[in-house]
């Protein structure tokens, strides 16, 4: 199918597509979309074919290989269900996990331990800074009942990046097992999972790499995945069973989304076609560069310190003004055609803006004033 | 979109659409793929409406509603989510669980119940029986520990229907809470959930509402399921939280499969389009009596009495003949367009020709010829 066949197609349906600046869903090409106008059967060898090749496109996004002792699973559900997946599955009952936290995904990951019964220990951090690698240290020092480390990449609550090819590092020195949280980074931020030695990263089909939702990933050191066999808590969220049903025939375990699936097959092509992760990086970055200067002419403050801020997604203080309501607000762009997104933080009244997708220079200009024409409507 | 417009675009892939003889994921119309050419915000007006309006027609699809106690959940994943986001909610540590078990799916939930640590009692029938009622009854009075049922209604290993109206009254005489797996039937078999005293129905997007794979619904008693509050074994399957998140502000916990639940959008409405659930039965039941007399003229067997099969799915025996090889039965099917399914009885070998989806008479006509030439070829 052809951009141009595509762009027709998408004519057809008479529904706007509005321009997403979310951390996920995403606006997705015309392309990837129309991936999904054809149904597999999911035991068929077309579609077997499909997810061996979007395995074998995973490892090589991460820089890693079979060769090398890593493997790649597809687990149902959102993100949230890949990270449930691997906690769930990795951390024996007389594990420690150690989970650090700046941001509500990482609160998460700890209400996943607490509800899986898990054995597991908070090292809180303020949402506005990036984890302190010398407390990290410390208490991996300290406290020898820890197993295992989980740390959120890009924390999308702030859009902070996180360190975590030092904190990998730390985890190796101390011999713990590395659990990297790289939903809304990967693909979309360069990650040497080598160099930060992770055991299991994990991500989801509706963020960097541009398909739509569905399903999430992990990308899993082979010894470090074999060591859960038997250990989950769940049948449906066994990490390692459904890299065992994947090996043995190539097919799921259970009913695979494979709408989404054969378009995240399209979407890796073209993410390669831009020019992989580095391109990529460099559009998201131009993006964010033009929303920051944008925002900032406007009057807008991030919340963040500027060296703290990533590329993927950023949260901006409410102004101080009275005339400031965020439902207006929200509600005035999105009749634009611009969806942007609420705010997560627990210690200060933020809205988000993400600039990942389908989203071109262009479109964050767009964005921009369409932000300045809801500023002067309702004079703030 | 019209439906000639749809057919465009279809065409416009370059990929011939075979037709689907499998339990799932189906054959769909082309309309409720095209629903997936749009990107929707998943906290977008326009999305939270579409959900609202999909979690109303399950209730009404049901023949129950809000007024009368029942609620409806959307849970990520498949099917197999679905079930296990019920078990794991609903039982609680010191209840104990009977499971009716005629096959694969009846099996699938006894493990998961031991991964998830429950309670658990398996009452097996053979595979070509339904469940003995009266076995059930005697040890619902010899066993005051039981507090939750479980059976499979269409059991998609052999097709068989279980009579869930006779076993839910008496979950309700003994006073135990109900759960239906009525995957493969729901919406293709008429069900009273009220007669059958059902607490928790589960079945999922991609059966005979003929959306696309992606997610499972629930049907809940709003009191059983108020009762497991606090109680699920892992976040993302927390059916409760799921629902008090979807009441809350209409929104999903975890990033939804929003394309596919725009194409659910649509395929609710076609099968109202269609006549309901009574005017779909009546369309699978078509193509149940086609298969079976174009199967039995070609030499098949059934595997189950026909007094005991569903019109869902049918396991046919092997022929006794050594030029028949699975594999290649398949492959000649499959060339000519037609997709098959394997089998999964642990005593007989069987392959399985499911008739749902966008199957109409002349379709199964079509697969009778295609298996009678490839029947020719291989000479058995």
């Amino acid at each position: 199918m052809s951009v141009s066949e595509a762009e027709a197609t998408e004519k057809t349906t008479n529904t706007i597509q509005k321009l997403l600046f979310t951390p996920g869903p995403l606006t997705t090409t015309p392309t990837v979309k129309a991936a999904m106008q054809v149904d597999y059967g999911s035991r068929d060898v077309a579609f077997i074919q499909t997810v061996k090749e979007v395995r074998e496109e995973l490892l090589k996004l991460g820089g890693v290989s079979q060769e090398e002792g890593y493997e790649s699973i597809i687990m149902q559900g959102s993100g949230t269900f890949g990270i449930e997946s691997v906690l769930s599955s990795v951390v024996p009952d007389l594990g420690n996990l150690l989970i650090i936290i700046n941001g509500a995904y990482g609160e998460r990951m700890a209400k996943m331990a607490y509800v899986n019964r898990l054995i597991y220990t908070e090292l809180k951090f303020p949402e506005n800074t990036t984890p302190d690698l010398d407390v990290i240290a410390e208490r991996l020092a300290s406290d020898k009942s820890i197993t295992h480390i989980a740390v959120v990449h890009c924390e999308t609550t702030t859009g902070i990046f996180n360190p975590v090819q030092a904190i990998g590092q730390l985890a190796s020195k101390y011999g713990k097992t590395f659990i990297v949280d790289a939903m809304s980074s990967f693909g979309g931020v360069p990650f040497d999972i080598k160099a930060s030695q992770a055991d299991f990263l994990v991500s989801s089909s509706n963020k960097c790499i541009e398909g739509v939702p569905g399903f999430s990933f992990v990308i899993a050191d082979r010894e470090a995945l074999k060591k859960a066999k038997g250990q989950a808590r769940s049948l449906t969220l066994d990490l390692y069973t459904q890299w065992e049903g994947l090996e043995k025939n190539g097919q799921f375990r259970f009913t695979p989304p494979t709408h989404a699936i054969v378009a995240f097959r399209q979407a890796l092509k073209e993410l390669e076609a831009e020019g992989g992760v580095e391109a990529r990086t460099a559009r998201y970055q131009e993006n964010y560069n033009t929303l920051i200067e944008g925002m900032r002419n406007l009057g807008f403050k991030e919340y963040l310190d500027k060296d703290k801020q990533g590329w993927i997604i950023t949260s901006f203080l409410y102004p101080e003004n009275e005339n400031f309501d965020f439902n207006e607000f929200y509600a005035r762009l999105n009749e634009q055609g611009y969806v942007i997104y609420p705010g997560k933080l627990s210690q200060a009244d933020c809205f988000r803006i993400g600039n990942i997708g389908q989203i071109y220079k262009k479109d964050v200009e767009g964005l921009i004033a369409a932000i300045k024409r809801a500023k002067a409507a309702m004079g703030f």
